[in-house]
């Protein structure tokens, strides 16, 4: 029997994924969700409260954007919980916001896209403060070469060369909306972004292994159309480390999403 | 008997200070020279090779430019020695340059000025991102409040106000040639930059927890050359937490440091 005096909460999150085995609760493992319950937990009384991601990420991806939704007493009241969540969170999780939502809200089912980003530091010599967050390729990159891979993924196409052969998941047809790279050259630090309607299990760590081999010269870019018409991932490169992969944002407006799109496309014509 | 294979070498490196005790060698804890120390004896055919810094940074403070020399066999090529400490040193230390310095070069007595930052994070969210490098202030700071305690300090003094009670050093007059800060808006990270012929221990840790009294408005700034007149380190704000310092660069050319002078005297007069 529902309690009817619950209300239902939509929560954004970042966190540093170095130290978590993951998002999802498993049961080996620190992860994302089992201290966010444990904290709900502990400002409910000892009652358990279930949360319910907008996607999951793997162990060493970060989030700034995560979105979940749950159920809570509403006898607490809203600012309340968003200061106890503040303090019972551990350092490398923080609540941004917390807002009321209709009880049909779902973060999972309501989401429209997500954007992710990958992070790539092109230099000989790492550097030791973003070891963490930022992938360290030692060898020289070309910027014309990663566009031209990024914008054969971009659009609709049957990613299955892009993503773990481990995937249940049978229509594996995805959209993506925006594929650019940005490049800052006081840092060397590239940054990758991609937004779309849904990413398979590992698709940007095997996309992103590909644009790297393409953009340092290993492979040509060329040679793309054909890897993704295979749909076989034994052609496409290597899943590469996930501390440079970070969740941004999810998308529930669609307004927004349009918007996002429409400034892609007009980019391109420039 | 000094070999007279021996050739003297100035090194740079950059180092995530978080997960040691600091660095210089001593009897309990990981410490960076304890690593160079290993690397280089390692190289050397298991034959100890002591390295002398600059100076020492405390448990916890980074580095982006700290220097040190030391005397290496002549036999190595320098380029492989470069390549070696590369490889050898962990993830969170990185050698950036080596030189071959006359053998008369010392790092610590013919350093003529260090430039240290504090990054400060002056905002109600915690960012799990910077958490081991800058840190989180929750209460507004003002620009215009922060800017008179930095001029105030600016220019030479006695620091004993400013400086750790277990500090032996007598003469504790040192001159700050440059004492700034700068915004960033978009991620509300203060980056506070002093240079100054010297710092004793702990100073610029107090300063700058003064400094962060006075911008946050418990304290004024009027009340600050009394505490510096005081001579007492009980007048002072508290020590504030070592992850925001970061040694950046140590200067051993005199005209690169007037230029230096030079260009902030010039800001003053605008």
């Amino acid at each position: 029997m529902k309690s009817v005096e619950n209300v239902r909460y939509k929560a954004t999150i970042a966190y540093d994924g170095t130290e978590y085995s993951g998002f999802q609760v498993q049961d080996n493992g620190r992860t994302i969700q089992g201290e966010i319950e444990a904290a709900l937990k502990r400002i409910n009384k000892n009652q358990v409260i279930r949360i319910h991601p907008s996607g999951r990420t793997d162990a060493g991806v970060h989030a700034a954007g995560m979105v979940f939704h749950f159920d809570f007493p509403a006898s607490i009241p809203q600012e309340g919980l968003f200061k106890a969540l503040s303090v019972l969170l551990p350092a490398d999780i923080s609540i941004l916001e917390l807002e009321q939502v209709e009880a049909s809200f779902h973060a999972r089912y309501d989401a429209l896209a997500k954007t992710y980003t990958y992070r790539v530091h092109n230099h000989a010599i790492r550097d030791p403060f973003n070891r963490k967050y930022v992938l360290n390729h030692p060898y020289k990159m070309d910027e014309m070469k990663a566009k031209e891979a990024l914008d054969i993924f971009t659009g609709t196409h049957d990613f299955t060369s892009f993503c773990s052969i481990k995937t249940v998941i049978e229509n594996k047809v995805r959209t993506i909306y925006e594929a650019s790279v940005t490049i800052d050259e006081a840092t060397n630090e590239w940054v990758f972004t991609f937004t779309g309607n849904g990413f398979l299990y590992n698709m940007i760590r095997i996309m992103m292994g590909t644009i790297i081999e393409i953009s340092d010269g290993r492979m040509d870019s060329t040679k793309l159309p054909e890897i993704i018409d295979a749909q076989d991932r034994e052609q496409a490169g290597k899943t590469i480390a996930a501390h440079g992969l970070r969740l941004e944002k999810v998308y529930y407006n669609e307004a927004e999403l349009i918007d996002l799109i429409a400034r892609n496309d007009s980019q391109k014509d420039i």
